[in-house]
């Protein structure tokens, strides 16, 4: 479905209908924060990290986030399904079902999936790793109801986190899989470099296999590679091209901002959150 | 040609036979002192960075290198051929004019080519322009007897380096150019990750297009996104496995040893030197 609120193909975001945040955005806030500063400032999605789920069991986060008109749109993250043991790889399987109880609970629709890669295994055996632990969980994640979502990460990130760094990737796997209960993410930091994009978002939008689209900036001369994401406009992300692909493609959902920053959480996080709506209005 | 020492595909390092050293992975070394030390460790192979030729001129660099019994492999490095408006893009030409006379200056039979980006142009109009550039300098590098190779960079340097970020996107640059002065660097640090990466040497193999091989590693956590490179066996690469797949794709010249570390730089240069060779003869 395409929303009916500012989301015309690469036309201007004109209102916060489908603006979503990750809580990680605002790190220094517990759950409770996020939802009622969030819902105050107009934003109508949240995607719930599990570090929010230590201090708060998922029926009351569900009930948080409803009682304040929010739509939970995801829980991150699932994955890590590669090892160089079995052992180690049936571990990372039952963690993945407890995390699909968790979705169920909250009331997340979709598990982002962060695949995994193990130092020193080949792309492809960690590749056929990951798709082992998918298709382990697929069976438990259509018994709760909710979707698994297979997100590429930048190749940075190839060495310990995820095999996965290309939405063809995604789409190869995710095709070869071939079940209703997998899809992928697309997510501008991680894919905007690849000069393939704009096909493979056409061709995961063709598959019925784009889930879920998460949006920050890519800062030139990043102080660190893991947490100095830029906000949009920031960086040298075309955003507003990128959300045009991917409504081309189909995709009208919740559009998901996920910023790692040190730099922005030492801010007041009202002072921050507001910069992000703005940012969203502006530049995504 | 394959040499025949130390170098069966895949197969141990017995000899420094191919060793060559980047002058910049002994930075605080003059090109005088890189050259004198490098030849006494047994290292038979130099790939001089222009900084050197700030202080000395081509032929004196060329009369050291052959007085100490080296070869030079290549010089480094041209491109950044990406620009807002044509000025930039002719005075990048221009500049990669220099660049080959100083090559042929120096005896270097290969300039390795940086190819630019520019930050919000999108990728395609990046590569349109890196492709006008290298072309306008073709027959230059004919005339000079120096060929161009075209080095893709990681993924993380395509906001101001290369929008020529993996093996695949040269290898279709370097055949849609189609010409026998233009070829392909393959560097383990910035294409480990690519699943298609033992696919798209053997094709730059077959098409005659594999120039120049560089090795070093990729650290977990790495202090900085540009100078923290690792010493073979360092890291996660599989370093005598992708020697292996360039070795099958018919190469048999120097393998390169190209770090930038502020770490080893900080070191004894004399300690560092010796770590690279047993490095090359150990994990590559």
């Amino acid at each position: 479905m395409i929303s009916n609120t500012g989301s015309a193909a690469g036309g201007v975001l004109s209102d916060t209908a489908r603006l979503c945040l990750h809580t990680i955005t605002t790190r220094p806030w517990s759950l409770a924060e996020c939802v009622r500063h969030y819902a105050a400032a107009g934003v109508r999605g949240i995607s719930v990290w599990r570090n929010c789920l230590e201090t708060t069991t998922p029926s009351e986060a569900r009930r948080m986030i409803a009682d304040a008109g929010l739509t939970c749109v995801s829980l991150v993250r699932g994955g890590f399904f590669t090892g160089a043991t079995a052992a180690e790889r049936q571990k990372a399987i039952d963690e993945n079902r407890r995390v699909l109880d968790e979705a169920a609970g909250v009331g997340a629709p979709l598990v982002v999936l962060v695949c995994g890669a193990t130092p020193r295994q080949s792309a492809r055996t960690n590749i056929e790793q990951i798709r082992e632990g998918i298709e382990a969980v697929i069976g438990h994640a259509a018994a709760r109801g909710v979707k698994l979502s297979i997100e590429p990460l930048h190749p940075m990130y190839a060495d310990v986190r995820s095999a996965i760094v290309t939405l063809r990737d995604a789409n190869d796997l995710c095709e070869a899989i071939g079940s209703p209960h997998v899809g992928v993410t697309v997510d501008v930091f991680h894919l905007w470099w690849d000069p393939a994009l704009q096909a493979e978002i056409a061709r995961c939008g063709r598959a019925g296999n784009l889930l879920s689209f998460h949006v920050c900036d890519w800062k030139t001369g990043m102080a660190d590679m893991l947490n100095d994401r830029g906000l949009m406009g920031e960086g040298v992300i075309d955003v507003p091209a990128i959300r045009g692909w991917v409504e081309a493609a189909g995709f009208g959902g919740f559009i998901e901002v996920e910023i790692f920053s040190n730099r922005w959480w030492q801010e007041d996080q009202h002072r921050f959150l507001d910069a992000v709506v703005q940012a969203y209005l502006q530049h995504t």
